[in-house]
Protein backbone atom coordinates (compact mmCIF):
# COMPACT_ATOMS: atom_id res chain seq x y z
CA UNK A 1 0.00 0.00 0.00
CA UNK A 2 1.74 3.03 -1.80
CA UNK A 3 0.52 6.70 -1.61
CA UNK A 4 0.77 9.15 -4.29
CA UNK A 5 2.17 12.48 -4.40
CA UNK A 6 0.94 15.46 -6.67
CA UNK A 7 3.50 18.08 -6.57
CA UNK A 8 1.18 21.20 -7.47
CA UNK A 9 2.53 24.61 -8.35
CA UNK A 10 0.53 27.28 -6.09
CA UNK A 11 1.95 29.77 -8.72
CA UNK A 12 2.74 33.64 -8.08
CA UNK A 13 -0.01 33.35 -4.16
CA UNK A 14 -3.34 34.93 -5.89
CA UNK A 15 -5.47 31.53 -5.69
CA UNK A 16 -7.25 32.67 -8.80
CA UNK A 17 -3.76 31.87 -10.13
CA UNK A 18 -3.94 28.18 -9.49
CA UNK A 19 -4.78 25.91 -11.85
CA UNK A 20 -8.17 24.35 -12.18
CA UNK A 21 -6.05 21.16 -12.25
CA UNK A 22 -4.21 22.20 -8.80
CA UNK A 23 -7.93 23.15 -7.10
CA UNK A 24 -8.55 19.85 -8.08
CA UNK A 25 -5.62 18.00 -6.57
CA UNK A 26 -5.56 20.28 -3.57
CA UNK A 27 -8.99 19.21 -2.71
CA UNK A 28 -8.66 15.55 -3.00
CA UNK A 29 -5.40 15.49 -1.18
CA UNK A 30 -5.40 13.50 2.47
CA UNK A 31 -2.46 15.49 3.17
CA UNK A 32 -0.51 18.58 2.32
CA UNK A 33 2.85 19.86 2.54
CA UNK A 34 3.68 23.49 2.33
CA UNK A 35 6.03 26.29 2.37
CA UNK A 36 4.70 29.11 3.32
CA UNK A 37 2.05 30.72 5.62
CA UNK A 38 0.82 32.83 3.56
CA UNK A 39 -0.94 29.94 1.33
CA UNK A 40 -3.49 30.57 3.56
CA UNK A 41 -6.49 30.91 0.99
CA UNK A 42 -4.80 27.97 -1.37
CA UNK A 43 -4.67 25.77 2.00
CA UNK A 44 -8.31 26.90 2.22
CA UNK A 45 -8.93 24.94 -0.68
CA UNK A 46 -8.17 21.39 1.06
CA UNK A 47 -10.90 18.73 1.81
CA UNK A 48 -12.11 18.90 4.95
CA UNK A 49 -9.97 16.77 7.73
CA UNK A 50 -7.07 17.12 5.47
CA UNK A 51 -3.37 16.98 7.36
CA UNK A 52 -1.52 20.79 6.62
CA UNK A 53 2.06 20.58 7.35
CA UNK A 54 3.93 23.47 7.47
CA UNK A 55 7.78 22.53 6.44
CA UNK A 56 9.05 25.87 5.74
CA UNK A 57 10.99 28.72 7.62
CA UNK A 58 7.67 31.24 6.24
CA UNK A 59 5.39 28.03 7.86
CA UNK A 60 6.77 29.47 11.58
CA UNK A 61 9.31 26.70 11.88
CA UNK A 62 12.92 26.96 11.74
CA UNK A 63 13.82 26.12 8.43
CA UNK A 64 13.59 21.65 8.14
CA UNK A 65 17.06 20.52 6.13
CA UNK A 66 16.05 19.67 2.45
CA UNK A 67 16.12 16.52 3.16
CA UNK A 68 13.98 16.18 5.88
CA UNK A 69 10.97 17.65 3.75
CA UNK A 70 12.11 14.50 1.40
CA UNK A 71 11.72 11.92 4.50
CA UNK A 72 8.62 13.63 5.83
CA UNK A 73 6.75 13.56 1.79
CA UNK A 74 7.99 10.21 1.67
CA UNK A 75 6.63 8.81 5.44
CA UNK A 76 3.29 10.76 4.31
CA UNK A 77 3.34 8.83 0.89
CA UNK A 78 4.26 5.12 2.44
CA UNK A 79 0.88 5.13 4.80
CA UNK A 80 -0.97 4.69 1.80
CA UNK A 81 -2.53 8.60 1.17
CA UNK A 82 -2.49 11.14 -1.68
CA UNK A 83 0.17 13.70 -0.69
CA UNK A 84 -0.28 17.36 -2.48
CA UNK A 85 3.29 18.77 -2.23
CA UNK A 86 2.64 22.60 -2.06
CA UNK A 87 5.25 24.93 -3.84
CA UNK A 88 4.92 28.14 -4.70
CA UNK A 89 5.34 29.38 -8.64
CA UNK A 90 6.07 26.85 -10.55
CA UNK A 91 7.63 23.86 -8.67
CA UNK A 92 9.96 23.26 -12.08
CA UNK A 93 11.82 27.30 -11.77
CA UNK A 94 13.76 27.28 -8.46
CA UNK A 95 11.14 24.96 -6.60
CA UNK A 96 14.19 22.61 -5.76
CA UNK A 97 12.12 20.10 -7.03
CA UNK A 98 14.53 17.42 -8.05
CA UNK A 99 15.68 16.45 -4.65
CA UNK A 100 11.98 15.63 -3.55
CA UNK A 101 11.38 14.02 -6.49
CA UNK A 102 14.22 11.30 -6.73
CA UNK A 103 13.53 10.79 -2.75
CA UNK A 104 9.95 9.82 -3.95
CA UNK A 105 10.78 8.11 -7.07
CA UNK A 106 13.58 6.04 -4.96
CA UNK A 107 11.07 4.95 -2.45
CA UNK A 108 8.67 3.61 -5.34
CA UNK A 109 6.12 6.29 -5.29
CA UNK A 110 4.45 7.25 -8.10
CA UNK A 111 3.69 11.34 -8.59
CA UNK A 112 2.91 13.52 -10.98
CA UNK A 113 3.80 17.62 -11.34
CA UNK A 114 1.39 20.06 -12.13
CA UNK A 115 3.24 23.13 -14.01
CA UNK A 116 1.81 26.46 -12.85
CA UNK A 117 2.45 30.15 -13.25
CA UNK A 118 5.71 31.64 -12.50
CA UNK A 119 6.11 34.93 -10.77
CA UNK A 120 8.17 36.43 -13.54
CA UNK A 121 4.77 35.93 -15.58
CA UNK A 122 2.69 37.15 -12.96
CA UNK A 123 4.91 40.38 -12.36
CA UNK A 124 5.03 41.05 -15.78
CA UNK A 125 1.60 41.07 -16.37
CA UNK A 126 0.74 43.04 -13.24
CA UNK A 127 2.88 45.43 -14.90
CA UNK A 128 1.14 45.76 -17.82
CA UNK A 129 4.08 44.26 -20.08
CA UNK A 130 5.32 41.17 -22.09
CA UNK A 131 8.42 39.04 -20.82
CA UNK A 132 9.21 39.21 -24.80
CA UNK A 133 9.94 41.85 -27.58
CA UNK A 134 9.71 40.89 -31.05
CA UNK A 135 12.98 42.84 -31.96
CA UNK A 136 14.03 44.04 -28.28
CA UNK A 137 13.75 40.71 -26.14
CA UNK A 138 14.38 38.07 -27.85
CA UNK A 139 15.65 35.79 -24.98
CA UNK A 140 13.88 35.56 -21.67
CA UNK A 141 16.59 33.79 -18.89
CA UNK A 142 15.22 33.35 -15.44
CA UNK A 143 17.89 33.25 -12.57
CA UNK A 144 18.27 33.17 -8.63
CA UNK A 145 20.23 35.29 -7.29
CA UNK A 146 20.80 33.77 -3.22
CA UNK A 147 22.41 30.14 -2.79
CA UNK A 148 21.55 28.20 0.47
CA UNK A 149 23.62 30.69 2.26
CA UNK A 150 21.95 33.99 0.76
CA UNK A 151 24.68 35.37 -0.93
CA UNK A 152 25.16 35.46 -4.73
CA UNK A 153 25.93 32.26 -6.23
CA UNK A 154 29.07 31.11 -7.50
CA UNK A 155 29.30 30.50 -11.51
CA UNK A 156 26.56 32.86 -12.99
CA UNK A 157 27.17 33.32 -16.16
CA UNK A 158 27.53 37.56 -16.46
CA UNK A 159 27.98 37.88 -19.95
CA UNK A 160 24.44 35.71 -20.92
CA UNK A 161 23.07 37.92 -18.30
CA UNK A 162 24.75 41.49 -18.75
CA UNK A 163 23.00 41.17 -22.61
CA UNK A 164 20.86 43.85 -23.22
CA UNK A 165 18.53 42.61 -25.51
CA UNK A 166 17.69 39.69 -22.90
CA UNK A 167 15.21 40.24 -20.13
CA UNK A 168 16.69 38.84 -17.11
CA UNK A 169 14.36 37.89 -14.11
CA UNK A 170 15.90 37.37 -10.96
CA UNK A 171 14.33 35.37 -8.33
CA UNK A 172 15.33 35.92 -4.66
CA UNK A 173 17.44 38.94 -5.80
CA UNK A 174 16.85 41.88 -3.69
CA UNK A 175 19.47 41.38 -1.19
CA UNK A 176 22.12 40.41 -3.89
CA UNK A 177 21.08 42.93 -6.58
CA UNK A 178 23.60 45.43 -5.51
CA UNK A 179 26.45 43.13 -6.31
CA UNK A 180 24.68 41.41 -9.18
CA UNK A 181 24.02 44.96 -10.50
CA UNK A 182 28.03 46.02 -10.20
CA UNK A 183 29.20 42.84 -11.66
CA UNK A 184 26.58 43.31 -14.69
CA UNK A 185 27.67 46.61 -15.30
CA UNK A 186 31.24 45.51 -15.14
CA UNK A 187 30.15 43.23 -18.16
CA UNK A 188 28.55 46.05 -20.05
CA UNK A 189 25.22 46.39 -19.11
CA UNK A 190 24.06 50.03 -19.36
CA UNK A 191 23.32 51.47 -15.47
CA UNK A 192 20.44 52.68 -17.22
CA UNK A 193 18.99 49.70 -18.42
CA UNK A 194 15.11 49.36 -17.00
CA UNK A 195 14.77 47.47 -13.74
CA UNK A 196 11.40 46.55 -12.03
CA UNK A 197 11.21 45.40 -8.58
CA UNK A 198 8.10 43.29 -7.60
CA UNK A 199 7.14 42.53 -4.99
CA UNK A 200 3.97 40.08 -2.65
CA UNK A 201 3.32 40.16 -6.72
CA UNK A 202 -0.71 39.06 -7.42
CA UNK A 203 -1.54 39.67 -3.47
CA UNK A 204 -3.08 42.53 -1.62
CA UNK A 205 0.73 43.76 -0.93
CA UNK A 206 1.86 44.19 -4.16
CA UNK A 207 4.60 46.56 -4.70
CA UNK A 208 5.81 47.62 -8.48
CA UNK A 209 8.54 49.84 -8.70
CA UNK A 210 9.85 51.10 -11.88
CA UNK A 211 13.41 52.51 -11.86
CA UNK A 212 17.01 51.30 -13.76
CA UNK A 213 19.82 49.17 -12.87
CA UNK A 214 22.09 51.36 -11.24
CA UNK A 215 19.54 53.08 -9.12
CA UNK A 216 17.79 50.12 -8.05
CA UNK A 217 20.82 48.72 -6.61
CA UNK A 218 21.15 52.03 -4.67
CA UNK A 219 17.71 51.82 -3.55
CA UNK A 220 18.05 48.26 -2.11
CA UNK A 221 21.29 49.30 -0.84
CA UNK A 222 19.79 51.18 1.74
CA UNK A 223 16.43 50.05 2.34
CA UNK A 224 14.61 46.52 1.64
CA UNK A 225 10.79 45.43 2.48
CA UNK A 226 11.10 42.42 4.25
CA UNK A 227 8.09 41.03 1.07
CA UNK A 228 9.46 38.62 -1.20
CA UNK A 229 10.44 40.31 -4.54
CA UNK A 230 11.51 39.85 -7.73
CA UNK A 231 13.38 41.86 -10.08
CA UNK A 232 13.14 42.25 -13.91
CA UNK A 233 16.25 43.80 -15.88
CA UNK A 234 16.34 44.73 -19.22
CA UNK A 235 14.45 46.75 -22.46
CA UNK A 236 11.12 46.38 -20.90
CA UNK A 237 8.45 47.76 -22.58
CA UNK A 238 6.16 50.95 -21.43
CA UNK A 239 3.42 49.70 -18.85
CA UNK A 240 0.10 50.22 -18.18
CA UNK B 1 -18.85 54.00 -24.07
CA UNK B 2 -15.56 52.22 -24.09
CA UNK B 3 -14.92 48.09 -23.19
CA UNK B 4 -12.45 46.31 -21.85
CA UNK B 5 -10.37 43.90 -23.03
CA UNK B 6 -8.64 40.91 -21.17
CA UNK B 7 -5.41 39.45 -22.28
CA UNK B 8 -6.21 35.48 -20.92
CA UNK B 9 -3.19 33.47 -21.02
CA UNK B 10 -4.85 29.55 -21.95
CA UNK B 11 -1.87 27.59 -20.91
CA UNK B 12 -0.41 24.85 -23.44
CA UNK B 13 -3.33 23.35 -23.98
CA UNK B 14 -5.37 21.47 -20.97
CA UNK B 15 -8.54 23.57 -20.25
CA UNK B 16 -7.52 21.98 -16.41
CA UNK B 17 -4.10 23.96 -17.07
CA UNK B 18 -6.06 27.54 -17.18
CA UNK B 19 -6.11 29.36 -14.19
CA UNK B 20 -9.24 30.22 -12.34
CA UNK B 21 -8.95 33.71 -13.20
CA UNK B 22 -8.85 32.91 -16.88
CA UNK B 23 -11.79 30.37 -16.22
CA UNK B 24 -14.11 33.51 -14.72
CA UNK B 25 -12.69 35.89 -17.66
CA UNK B 26 -13.86 33.54 -20.14
CA UNK B 27 -16.98 33.16 -18.90
CA UNK B 28 -17.74 36.92 -18.66
CA UNK B 29 -16.42 37.86 -22.03
CA UNK B 30 -18.75 38.70 -24.65
CA UNK B 31 -16.48 38.51 -27.15
CA UNK B 32 -13.55 35.78 -27.76
CA UNK B 33 -10.67 36.05 -30.33
CA UNK B 34 -8.67 33.37 -30.62
CA UNK B 35 -5.89 32.01 -32.77
CA UNK B 36 -6.05 28.20 -32.81
CA UNK B 37 -8.80 25.89 -33.35
CA UNK B 38 -7.55 23.69 -31.10
CA UNK B 39 -8.33 25.65 -28.07
CA UNK B 40 -12.06 24.15 -28.85
CA UNK B 41 -12.24 22.54 -25.44
CA UNK B 42 -11.22 26.02 -23.80
CA UNK B 43 -13.86 28.13 -25.86
CA UNK B 44 -16.19 25.71 -24.62
CA UNK B 45 -16.37 27.88 -21.52
CA UNK B 46 -17.42 30.90 -23.02
CA UNK B 47 -20.61 31.98 -21.75
CA UNK B 48 -23.65 31.30 -24.18
CA UNK B 49 -24.12 33.80 -27.04
CA UNK B 50 -20.46 34.92 -26.53
CA UNK B 51 -18.83 35.95 -30.38
CA UNK B 52 -16.02 33.77 -30.57
CA UNK B 53 -13.51 34.65 -33.49
CA UNK B 54 -10.47 32.94 -34.82
CA UNK B 55 -8.46 35.31 -35.86
CA UNK B 56 -5.01 33.01 -36.46
CA UNK B 57 -3.68 30.73 -38.94
CA UNK B 58 -4.51 27.78 -37.43
CA UNK B 59 -7.96 28.90 -36.61
CA UNK B 60 -8.37 27.98 -40.68
CA UNK B 61 -8.12 31.22 -41.85
CA UNK B 62 -5.20 32.61 -44.05
CA UNK B 63 -3.08 34.11 -40.99
CA UNK B 64 -4.30 37.95 -40.45
CA UNK B 65 -1.73 40.62 -40.61
CA UNK B 66 -0.14 41.27 -36.54
CA UNK B 67 -1.81 44.67 -37.60
CA UNK B 68 -5.52 43.67 -38.71
CA UNK B 69 -5.85 41.42 -35.13
CA UNK B 70 -4.77 44.30 -33.40
CA UNK B 71 -7.51 46.31 -35.20
CA UNK B 72 -10.32 44.02 -34.60
CA UNK B 73 -9.30 44.27 -31.46
CA UNK B 74 -10.05 47.51 -30.74
CA UNK B 75 -12.80 47.57 -32.80
CA UNK B 76 -14.69 44.83 -30.79
CA UNK B 77 -13.68 46.74 -27.41
CA UNK B 78 -15.03 50.07 -28.97
CA UNK B 79 -18.55 48.91 -29.64
CA UNK B 80 -18.71 48.91 -25.16
CA UNK B 81 -18.32 45.30 -24.48
CA UNK B 82 -16.06 42.68 -22.53
CA UNK B 83 -13.22 41.14 -25.18
CA UNK B 84 -11.14 38.56 -23.75
CA UNK B 85 -8.08 37.68 -26.47
CA UNK B 86 -7.06 34.45 -25.39
CA UNK B 87 -3.46 33.91 -26.41
CA UNK B 88 -1.67 30.03 -25.75
CA UNK B 89 0.64 29.47 -23.58
CA UNK B 90 1.58 32.89 -21.33
CA UNK B 91 0.59 35.74 -23.46
CA UNK B 92 3.77 37.25 -22.57
CA UNK B 93 6.17 34.90 -23.76
CA UNK B 94 6.64 34.91 -26.80
CA UNK B 95 2.82 35.89 -27.69
CA UNK B 96 2.91 38.90 -29.64
CA UNK B 97 1.52 40.79 -26.58
CA UNK B 98 3.35 44.52 -27.11
CA UNK B 99 1.73 44.95 -30.58
CA UNK B 100 -1.82 44.22 -29.47
CA UNK B 101 -1.18 46.10 -25.74
CA UNK B 102 0.23 49.27 -27.82
CA UNK B 103 -3.02 49.22 -29.80
CA UNK B 104 -5.42 48.60 -27.29
CA UNK B 105 -3.49 51.40 -24.63
CA UNK B 106 -3.85 54.00 -27.48
CA UNK B 107 -7.49 53.53 -28.55
CA UNK B 108 -8.07 54.64 -24.44
CA UNK B 109 -9.13 51.07 -23.71
CA UNK B 110 -8.52 49.73 -20.71
CA UNK B 111 -7.34 46.67 -20.32
CA UNK B 112 -5.85 43.53 -18.02
CA UNK B 113 -3.27 40.59 -18.22
CA UNK B 114 -4.28 37.46 -17.31
CA UNK B 115 -0.64 35.43 -16.68
CA UNK B 116 -0.76 31.41 -17.37
CA UNK B 117 1.38 28.50 -17.86
CA UNK B 118 4.29 28.80 -20.06
CA UNK B 119 4.11 25.84 -22.52
CA UNK B 120 7.75 25.06 -21.43
CA UNK B 121 6.99 24.63 -17.76
CA UNK B 122 4.29 22.20 -18.72
CA UNK B 123 6.50 20.35 -21.04
CA UNK B 124 9.26 19.83 -18.23
CA UNK B 125 6.37 18.92 -15.93
CA UNK B 126 4.86 16.50 -17.83
CA UNK B 127 8.77 14.59 -18.61
CA UNK B 128 8.58 14.41 -15.09
CA UNK B 129 11.48 16.80 -14.62
CA UNK B 130 12.60 20.65 -13.35
CA UNK B 131 13.72 23.48 -15.56
CA UNK B 132 16.62 24.57 -12.94
CA UNK B 133 18.44 22.04 -11.17
CA UNK B 134 20.36 23.19 -7.65
CA UNK B 135 23.92 23.13 -9.64
CA UNK B 136 23.54 21.94 -13.08
CA UNK B 137 20.94 24.43 -14.36
CA UNK B 138 21.48 27.53 -12.10
CA UNK B 139 19.71 29.82 -15.47
CA UNK B 140 17.03 28.87 -17.89
CA UNK B 141 16.48 30.95 -20.66
CA UNK B 142 13.31 31.10 -22.90
CA UNK B 143 14.40 31.70 -26.98
CA UNK B 144 11.65 31.24 -29.94
CA UNK B 145 13.69 30.20 -33.03
CA UNK B 146 11.65 31.22 -35.74
CA UNK B 147 11.40 34.86 -37.17
CA UNK B 148 7.95 36.01 -39.53
CA UNK B 149 9.32 33.89 -42.28
CA UNK B 150 9.69 30.84 -40.24
CA UNK B 151 13.84 31.00 -40.43
CA UNK B 152 16.10 31.71 -37.72
CA UNK B 153 16.16 35.08 -36.18
CA UNK B 154 19.03 37.01 -36.17
CA UNK B 155 21.15 37.98 -33.28
CA UNK B 156 20.85 35.14 -31.24
CA UNK B 157 22.88 35.33 -28.56
CA UNK B 158 24.31 32.05 -29.37
CA UNK B 159 27.26 32.06 -26.28
CA UNK B 160 25.06 32.57 -23.87
CA UNK B 161 22.16 29.89 -26.03
CA UNK B 162 25.85 27.10 -25.85
CA UNK B 163 25.76 27.57 -22.13
CA UNK B 164 25.52 23.75 -20.84
CA UNK B 165 24.68 24.91 -17.34
CA UNK B 166 21.72 26.54 -18.58
CA UNK B 167 18.11 24.59 -19.30
CA UNK B 168 17.59 26.25 -22.73
CA UNK B 169 13.84 26.40 -24.10
CA UNK B 170 13.02 26.31 -27.67
CA UNK B 171 10.18 27.50 -28.53
CA UNK B 172 8.52 26.89 -32.17
CA UNK B 173 11.75 25.75 -33.22
CA UNK B 174 11.53 22.38 -34.73
CA UNK B 175 11.92 23.40 -38.67
CA UNK B 176 15.00 25.29 -37.59
CA UNK B 177 16.57 23.27 -34.66
CA UNK B 178 19.10 21.63 -37.38
CA UNK B 179 20.13 25.02 -38.02
CA UNK B 180 20.41 26.26 -34.73
CA UNK B 181 21.92 22.70 -33.35
CA UNK B 182 25.01 23.33 -35.65
CA UNK B 183 25.30 26.85 -34.57
CA UNK B 184 25.04 26.07 -30.63
CA UNK B 185 28.05 22.92 -31.30
CA UNK B 186 29.96 25.73 -33.10
CA UNK B 187 29.94 27.49 -30.30
CA UNK B 188 31.47 24.61 -27.69
CA UNK B 189 27.91 23.13 -26.97
CA UNK B 190 28.36 19.54 -26.41
CA UNK B 191 26.92 17.10 -28.93
CA UNK B 192 25.63 14.99 -26.66
CA UNK B 193 23.90 17.32 -24.39
CA UNK B 194 20.61 16.09 -23.34
CA UNK B 195 17.57 17.72 -25.69
CA UNK B 196 13.92 16.90 -25.24
CA UNK B 197 11.25 17.62 -27.85
CA UNK B 198 7.71 17.62 -26.23
CA UNK B 199 4.84 18.00 -29.07
CA UNK B 200 1.61 19.06 -28.19
CA UNK B 201 2.00 18.93 -24.82
CA UNK B 202 -0.60 18.50 -22.11
CA UNK B 203 -2.85 17.70 -24.97
CA UNK B 204 -3.98 13.70 -25.82
CA UNK B 205 -1.82 13.90 -28.88
CA UNK B 206 1.36 14.73 -26.46
CA UNK B 207 4.42 13.12 -27.59
CA UNK B 208 7.87 13.32 -25.55
CA UNK B 209 11.06 12.30 -27.19
CA UNK B 210 14.20 12.59 -25.34
CA UNK B 211 17.20 12.54 -27.41
CA UNK B 212 20.60 14.53 -27.47
CA UNK B 213 21.04 18.19 -29.25
CA UNK B 214 22.65 15.95 -32.08
CA UNK B 215 20.67 12.91 -32.84
CA UNK B 216 17.71 15.63 -32.20
CA UNK B 217 18.87 17.96 -35.31
CA UNK B 218 19.44 14.48 -37.17
CA UNK B 219 15.99 13.35 -36.91
CA UNK B 220 14.58 16.39 -37.23
CA UNK B 221 16.28 17.03 -40.35
CA UNK B 222 14.66 14.13 -41.81
CA UNK B 223 10.93 14.68 -40.43
CA UNK B 224 9.29 16.43 -38.60
CA UNK B 225 5.75 15.71 -37.47
CA UNK B 226 2.56 18.70 -37.85
CA UNK B 227 2.56 19.13 -34.18
CA UNK B 228 3.41 22.11 -32.17
CA UNK B 229 6.29 21.65 -30.12
CA UNK B 230 8.65 22.68 -28.13
CA UNK B 231 12.59 21.93 -27.50
CA UNK B 232 14.46 21.77 -24.06
CA UNK B 233 18.15 21.24 -24.02
CA UNK B 234 20.34 21.09 -21.19
CA UNK B 235 21.93 18.96 -18.08
CA UNK B 236 18.26 17.55 -18.10
CA UNK B 237 17.64 15.71 -14.67
CA UNK B 238 16.42 11.87 -15.36
CA UNK B 239 12.60 12.00 -15.67
CA UNK B 240 9.90 9.39 -14.62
Amino acid sequence: MTGFVTFVSAGPGDPDLLTVKAVKALGRADAILFDDLSSGPILALAKPGADLVGVGKRAGRASPKQDHVSRLLVDYALTGVHVVRLKSGDSGIFGRLEEELTAVRAAGIACEIIPGVTSASAAAAAAGIPLTRRTHAQRVQFITAADTTGNLPPGLNLPALADPQATTVIYMGKRTFPALAEALIAHGLPPDTPALLAEAVSTPEQVLHRSTVAELARTLEEERSPLPGLILVGNLAAGA
